[in-house]
C-alpha cells in the first residue's frame, strides 16, 4: 500500500505504520555497572544476591543483653548488669551470638563495671534481623524498570554490581539539501544553517535515545542513498530531514522506496503534512519536513510515539490547561491543526493567545507555551471560547507577567531585570489592542503610546474613554523620540513627513501608537495613504520595520530611535511621546506588581534603557492617572 | 542560635536555614557551545545576532514574478509570462531583487519558454520577508531560561554559537563511618557497603547538580575535618553522610561547629530526625542521617529545597492522588511522618496501602509509590479514610495489577512474565488478609492456600464463607509442597511436626495459609504453642523464615520447598496444598485479566515455576469455583 503525498489522518498513519513495523523493537542489551544505571531501563529481572541487612544488627545506639537477664527489672527494682552480661553497640553494629536484645542508651544508667536498667527487655527488641529489608533471592525488579536513585542503592545493598539494560536506541539524523550549511557557518544569501539537526538530536536525547547527526547530503539521489544505507546499518531508526515535500528535488521518498518501501507520504496535520513513513528491512525510516515547526510537530506527534513504542514505553501525556481564547482561530477542515499559543494566568483564570501560524516560525515554539490542537473537520474556535491547551513548556504561570500591547524595547530590558524570578510573556498587538486586552482581563498590563490629536496629550484620554467602569492605573514608563528611520547617510534626503510622498514605507499595524502618530502627521501634511507605497503592508515591531529599511525594501519607516541603532540606520527625529503602562487595578494591588515598580524606578534599569538612545526615564514608575475601579 | 539535637519543625528549619544562607547562590558561570546547551540554564540575556530568515525567501515551490506583470490575469484571460519575467524557485530560495511575489507551482501551467497563469499575484505573496521569524537584536531569551530543543535551534538560526550558562552546582558527598566499605566490596559481618553515596549522587544529578563522592572517612575528628575542608574548597554544597545522630562517635556536628557553625540539629520529621544544617564560610554543610530512608526523606524534603533555592529554581510539586487507606496509620504527635505507601487503582478508585515504617527499609521506597505525609500533631488516619498521597514514582496505575494476599514465588515469576507491559504490585498479608482485601475491593486478586480442617479441602469453603454477596472467581495456580525447612544435613534430625517440641521455629503471621497449616498439624499432634520456642515471632514471607533457619536463629520453619533451594537448606515434605487466586468478578471480566490467564496457561511460565521445585502447574489457569456475584 503506497500512498503518494496523500492526506491521511494522523491516527491512521501512526496505527498503520506501527502495524507495518511488526515485531521490530529496540531491544539490544548491554551490561553496565550499577552505578551508571540512573534512568536506564532494566533488560532483566533482578533477584537479590544478598540479604539486607546481611547480619543481625542493632537498630539503636545501646547495649546488647540477653532478654532473660533483664526479666525482673522495673522502676522499683533496677537490675545491675555487669560488663560480661552486656556489650555496647552503635546503630548498625552486629549482635553477638550470646545476645538477643538491645536496650537503648537513653534507658540505661551507666555504672562502674556495668549498667543499671529499670525495665525488662523483650527478645529481639531494637534488633534488625537479617533480611528485614531485602531477603536474598527476593525479586527486586522486573524487566522494564527505569532505575531511580533508591533502586540503585537497593541493588548495591543486595550485592548486585552489574546489570543488563536496554541500549539507548541509536537514531540517525540525516540533513539534506543543497541550501543547507553546517550550523556554525555564517550563511550567505540562499544558505540555511542546519539548526534542525540539533533540534532533532536534542529531542531524541530527551526521549532517551542516542542521536548521530550525519554530514549534510546534497540533493542527489545516489549520494543520499549511500548515506541512508550507511546510517541504516549503524542505527535503529533513521530520520531524513526534508526532501519530503512534492518539490522538484525531493529524493527522500525515492531513496526509501528504492531501498525499502514508503507506506505513508502526507499526513493530515498542519504544520507537518509532507512527512514520509517508510521501512528499509525491518527498520523505520522517516522523512521529516524541513520547516522547523512542521518538523517539531512531526517529531512530537509521530516520531516520538514510534520511538517510545519501539522502546516499550508509554508516551507521557502533556500537561493540559483550560482557558479563554483571546482571538478567533479559524482552521482548515482538511487538517488537524497545531496552533501554538501563549498561556497567561490572570488572577485565577488562564488566558490563551494564539500565535502566528507559519510553519517556519521557530519563535512560536520558543515563545509559545503549548498547542491548541484543532481536530480535522473543525472550523476552529471563536474568541472568548474556553479551549484546552496541551503544554510543551514547564513555565510557572503564577510567576509570569502577561504584557499585551505596544512593543517597546524598554519592555525587553524590563524582562531581563525581572528574570529569573519572573517571566515576562509579551504579545505585540499595538496600543489599542493593549487597552482592549486590559478591558477584557486578558493581560496584567499593556504598554501604550496614543496621541490624542485634539489635545496633543498622550494616553489619558484613551484610558478614560475605553476603561471607564473597568478601572486602570496609568504608570509612566518613558518619554521617547519617534521619527523616520532611513538608510545610512539618508541618500533620499528625507527630512520630514512631506518627503514620504512617492516613497515606499514599511508601516506598523492598525491600532499601533506609531501608526496613530504617522496617520496624525500625514493628515496634518495632507498626505493620503495612496500617495505612499507600502502603506498597507503591516509589521508588528519597531525592529521589523527597521529591518525593512535596512534591507532596502523600504525607503523609510516611522519608529523609535533605539531600533535604528543596532542596524546602523539614519534617524530623523519628529515627535516626543509618552510611553506608559496601563495596569489593571487587581494587578496593581497584588504583591507581584511591586517587583515591576522596583525595576521601573531603579537607576540601573533607567540607565540601560536610556543607553538605547532617544529615551528619557526620569519619571518612570510614577502614577500619571487613575481611572476609577469597577464597582 | 545553636540548637543541639532539637526537634524543630521542618518549615522552621528550612526557612531559618535559607535565611542564614543570606545572599549565597549557585551563580558560577561558564561559556559553552550552544549545541551542548540542552537543559542548561542561561546566565545571560540573549539578543538575536541575525534575522531569521536573513534574506527574503520563497515560502513555496513556485515562480518568482513581479506582481505588476500579473495584474490582469484571470480564468478567462490567462496571461503568459516569458522566461525573462519569471524565475523558478524551491521553498527557501532567495527572491531576486527584480521580483516581489511568488506563484505556487500548483497554480501555474508550464509552457514552452514560460508559464501561463490564471490569477493575479499580490505583492509579497508567498514570500517570507527578512526577520519574519526573528529580527536581529530581538530579545530571544532572558537569564534563567532552561534551554529546550527548539531554543537551541532558534539560537543557532539567529547566529548565536556560544552561550553563557550557570555551571552545574558542585555537591560534595562525604561518606563517614568505620563500618562503611566501598559499594562494590563484599561486606563482612558488621560492614555496610556504601550505597547511600550513590543514592545521593543520583539524586543530585536529577536536580541538575554535579556530585563528587569522596573516599570513605573513618570516625575520626581530624580526618573528617580535613576531608570537609578539602570538599568545602572544591564544592558549592557539602553533604556529610551520617555521624549525625547523638551517638558516641558522631563527629559531623563537631567538625561543622569547629570550621563554621551548626544552626539546626534535629528536625521534627520521621524518618530523618537527626539531620544537621550548618555553614562554613558562606557555603551550606548538611549532615544527612545514615538510614537510607531517613536520608531519602531529608534529601527530598530539605536538601533538594535548599539546592534548588540556591540555584534559583522552584521546587516542582509532586503529583498527588487521593485514595482510600486500607490499614490504619498511627502517628507520633511529635513528628511530621513520611509513611511510604503503595498505590493501586482498582476500577476507578485509588487504594492506598501503607508499608512498614522502618527508617532502614529501602524496599519501602523501591516498592512504594509515594509518601502519605502525616502532619505533626496529627494522630494519623483510620482504615477506610480518604487520604492524599504525594507520589515519588511515575508508575502507570492503569497497567498495574494489585495482588494482596499470600506470598508465593510463582507470583514473582508471574510478575516477570507480565513485565514490561504490566506491573504487579504485591503486598504480603497472608491468605485471610487477601480474602478481606478482595471483599473490600482493595485488590485485583489475592493468592490463597487455606486448608479447611473439616473437609481437608483447600480454599473453596473460605471463599463461600467470606465472599458470599461479594462474588469471586477462584482460579487454580499451583499444587505445591509444604514442609519443614531445617539446616543442611538436618543435624537435629527433625522428621515430623512432633520433632518441633522444644525446638525454636520461625513462624509465619496469623492469617497466613502456612500458619493455618502449621496450627492444624500441631493440633493434630497435640503440640501447644508454648511448647515451641519462637512461635510468636512472625515473618511475612517464605524466604524470610528460610533466612532465619539459614542464619541458625531458628531450628525449623514451615514453608515451601522452593524457598529452601537457593539457601541450601534441607526440606522435610509434609503436605500438598492448592495455591489459588481469588479474582474479583469486575477484574475477571476486564480485558487486562486475559493477560494474566495467558501467562498462567503458558508452557514457559509453568516450566519456570516447576523448576523452582515442589510445584505442579498442570492445571494452572483453570477455574475451580465461582461464587455468585454481588447483586
Amino acid at each position: 500500500m503506497m500512498i503518494y503525498l496523500n492526506n491521511t489522518p494522523l491516527d491512521e498513519v501512526l496505527g498503520g505504520f506501527l502495524k507495518e513495523l511488526g515485531d521490530y523493537r529496540f531491544n539490544s542489551i548491554e551490561t553496565i555497572s550499577v552505578i551508571d544505571g540512573l534512568d536506564r531501563v532494566l533488560a532483566e529481572n533482578i533477584f537479590a544476591k544478598r540479604s539486607v541487612p546481611h547480619y543481625h544488627s542493632s537498630a539503636m545506639d545501646g547495649y546488647q543483653v540477653r532478654a532473660e537477664d533483664t526479666k525482673t527489672a522495673n522502676i522499683d527494682n533496677p537490675i545491675f548488669l555487669s560488663m560480661e552480661k552486656i556489650k555496647y553497640c552503635d546503630t548498625g553494629e552486629p549482635i553477638e551470638p550470646q545476645f538477643d536484645s538491645v536496650i537503648k542508651i537513653e534507658d540505661v544508667h551507666k555504672r562502674d563495671n556495668g549498667i543499671e536498667i529499670i525495665g525488662g527487655a523483650t527478645k529481639w527488641q531494637n534488633i534488625r534481623p537479617i533480611g528485614e529489608d531485602i531477603t536474598a533471592h527476593d525479586l527486586l525488579f522486573t524487566t522494564g524498570r527505569k532505575l531511580q536513585p533508591m533502586d540503585i542503592a537497593a541493588l548495591i545493598a543486595s550485592g548486585i554490581y552489574q546489570i543488563k539494560v536496554f541500549k539507548k536506541p541509536k537514531v540517525a539524523i540525516i540533513p539534506t539539501g543543497d541550501e543547507i550549511i553546517p550550523w556554525n557557518k555564517e550563511p550567505m544569501i540562499g544558505e540555511i544553517p542546519d539548526s534542525n539537526s540539533q533540534l532533532f538530536a536534542n529531542m531524541v536525547k530527551k526521549w532517551g535515545g542516542e542521536p548521530t547527526v550525519y554530514p549534510i547530503t546534497p540533493d542527489n539521489f545516489d549520494l543520499l542513498e549511500k548515506v541512508v544505507k550507511n546510517a541504516w546499518e549503524e542505527n535503529d531508526l533513521i530520520l531524513v530531514n526534508a526532501g519530503s515535500s512534492a518539490g522538484s528535488e525531493d529524493y527522500t521518498s525515492k531513496v526509501i522506496n528504492h531501498l525499502g518501501k514508503v507506506y505513508y507520504h502526507g499526513v493530515a496535520i498542519k504544520p507537518g503534512k509532507p512527512a514520509i513513513f517508510g521501512k528499509i528491512g525491518k527498520k523505520p525510516v522517516i522523512g521529516v519536513p524541513g520547516y522547523p515547526v512542521s518538523a517539531f510537530v512531526v517529531m512530537e506527534e509521530l516520531v516520538k510515539k514510534v520511538f517510545l513504542y519501539l522502546k516499550g514505553e508509554k508516551v507521557p501525556e502533556r500537561k493540559k490547561v483550560e482557558g479563554k481564547l483571546t482571538k478567533p482561530v479559524n482552521s482548515d477542515l482538511k487538517f488537524q491543526e497545531y496552533v501554538r499559543v501563549k498561556v497567561g494566568k490572570i488572577g485565577k483564570e488562564y488566558v490563551i493567545t494564539p500565535l502566528a501560524r507559519g510553519a517556519a516560525l521557530m519563535s512560536t515554539v520558543t515563545q509559545g507555551d503549548g498547542f491548541l490542537i484543532i481536530p480535522q473537520n473543525s472550523e476552529g474556535y471563536r474568541a472568548g471560547e474556553m479551549v484546552q491547551v496541551e503544554l510543551f513548556t514547564e513555565k510557572d504561570f503564577d510567576n509570569t507577567f502577561v504584557s499585551i500591547g505596544s512593543h517597546d524595547l524598554a519592555l525587553d530590558i524590563l524582562a531581563t531585570h525581572l528574570a529569573p524570578k519572573f517571566n515576562l510573556s509579551s504579545a505585540h498587538v499595538g496600543s489599542l489592542g493593549g487597552i482592549m486586552a486590559v478591558k477584557k482581563g486578558e493581560t496584567h498590563f499593556a504598554g501604550i503610546h496614543l496621541l490624542d490629536p485634539q489635545t496633543g496629550q498622550y494616553n489619558i484620554s484613551y484610558v478614560k474613554k475605553y476603561l471607564k467602569g473597568t478601572g486602570a492605573v496609568l504608570i509612566h514608563l518613558a518619554k521617547r523620540t519617534q521619527g523616520l528611520m532611513v538608510a545610512k547617510g539618508n541618500p533620499l534626503n528625507i527630512k520630514s513627513i512631506k518627503d514620504l510622498k512617492g516613497r515606499t514605507i514599511a508601516n506598523r499595524q492598525k491600532g499601533a501608537g506609531t501608526r496613530v502618530l504617522l496617520d496624525y502627521l500625514m493628515e496634518k501634511e495632507n498626505i493620503k495613504p495612496e500617495e505612499v507605497e507600502g502603506y498597507t503592508r503591516e509589521f508588528f515591531t519597531h525592529l521589523a520595520v527597521a529591518q525593512e529599511v535596512k534591507s532596502g525594501r523600504a525607503d523609510a519607516a516611522m519608529g523609535i530611535y533605539a531600533a535604528t541603532k543596532g542596524m546602523d540606520l539614519h534617524f530623523v527625529p519628529l515627535y516626543q511621546e509618552s510611553y506608559d503602562l496601563i495596569v489593571s487595578p487587581e494587578f496593581y494591588y497584588s504583591p507581584n506588581f511591586k517587583s515591576i515598580l522596583e525595576v521601573l524606578s531603579s537607576e540601573k534599569f533607567r540607565r540601560e534603557v536610556e543607553e538605547l538612545g532617544g529615551y528619557n526615564l526620569d519619571k518612570s514608575g510614577e502614577i500619571i492617572f487613575v481611572e476609577g475601579e469597577k464597582n
